[in-house]
């Protein structure tokens, strides 16, 4: 009993439709509080890790990646799917140095939301990387991304551009933002 | 022909799994950079619309939500699916009034983002909503939400209790804090 069962629905049948790699697709029969019925179409993830990279002087790494449902390369900050029971601090950390080369000294947590709460139950766990080190990077083999260090100013102008274009990279852009204007003020 | 040629991915073949409601599901095999091939799922969705509600006395309005695909209520700012056809704006002035009962006499243009470009082709826009006078909620006859209004700092103790936790809300946070901060500054 919570304080919030008059907008709960409970699921009456479950219909699986896809079992892959990356998600497991399922309709839901649910009841709801008004005691109608409705379908919910769900899509289940593991999870991902993101991470916005700071230099020492004061540049974002990101990187432009092809992404297949968009038919289009666009500018995200590193990013990767959690392995099943790996910590996201530790993929945080696999991730970076395998898409740009960059060991952190320090990683601090910024946020963790769902991406698509309406049909997916997918998780992005970000961290902020400071006090970096360039070494070589080791993308996975079907991966295939370019590097580049933006300032602010330079990602506010990929933000107006269209290129800085995913939710994770628009959160660590206005999150840098709110960093630099805190240190300013 | 295009300077990111080098991190395109070509389809070789794409099987359609599910078409829903909500959401199509398909799986596309592509060509790699490097000559090798690998498989894509894709959801595909119509897209989205979410609004940042600002009242005059500096307060943020948010509803409160069962998600099923989390099994759990979230707060987020309000937003909703785009009709076919339907343009962003008329959709914002829609769900705002539909969930909260709110009306705004100004919408700006805050930012356009994929939520989850690895998989999801689904693009929400995001406007934030000055000017509001409160009317009638009219939620859709399947929708069910409780309206609320916070505070930055309430805004704020709901994301560190995980209540706020889905990527939309959070860029709303941010923005938000950003917009105070240079008003301050």
């Amino acid at each position: 009993m919570s304080k919030y069962d008059h907008l709960y629905e409970k699921t009456i049948s479950s219909q699986p439709i896809y079992d892959g790699r990356i998600i497991k697709v399922k309709v839901d029969e649910v009841l709801l509080p008004n005691g109608n019925t409705a379908k919910r179409e769900i899509v289940n993830h593991q999870g991902a890790v993101a991470v916005l990279p700071i230099t020492d002087d004061n540049k974002m790494v990101v990187v432009r990646q092809f992404r297949k449902p968009l038919e289009r390369t666009i500018v995200e900050i590193p990013a990767g799917k959690l392995e099943p029971g790996e910590e996201p601090l530790a993929c945080a950390m696999r991730e970076l140095e395998e898409e740009t080369g960059y060991v952190a000294s320090q990683y601090t947590p910024l946020s963790s939301f769902y991406t698509s709460p309406g049909f997916a139950d997918e998780i992005l766990h970000v961290f902020v990387a400071t006090g970096l080190k360039k070494g070589e990077s080791k993308p996975d083999e079907d991966e295939f991304v370019d590097v580049l260090e933006v300032t602010l100013e330079e990602a506010h102008a990929l933000h107006q551009s269209g290129e800085i274009r995913d939710a994770k990279t628009v959160v660590a852009l206005f999150a840098w933002e709110n960093k630099m204007l805190r240190e300013r003020g």
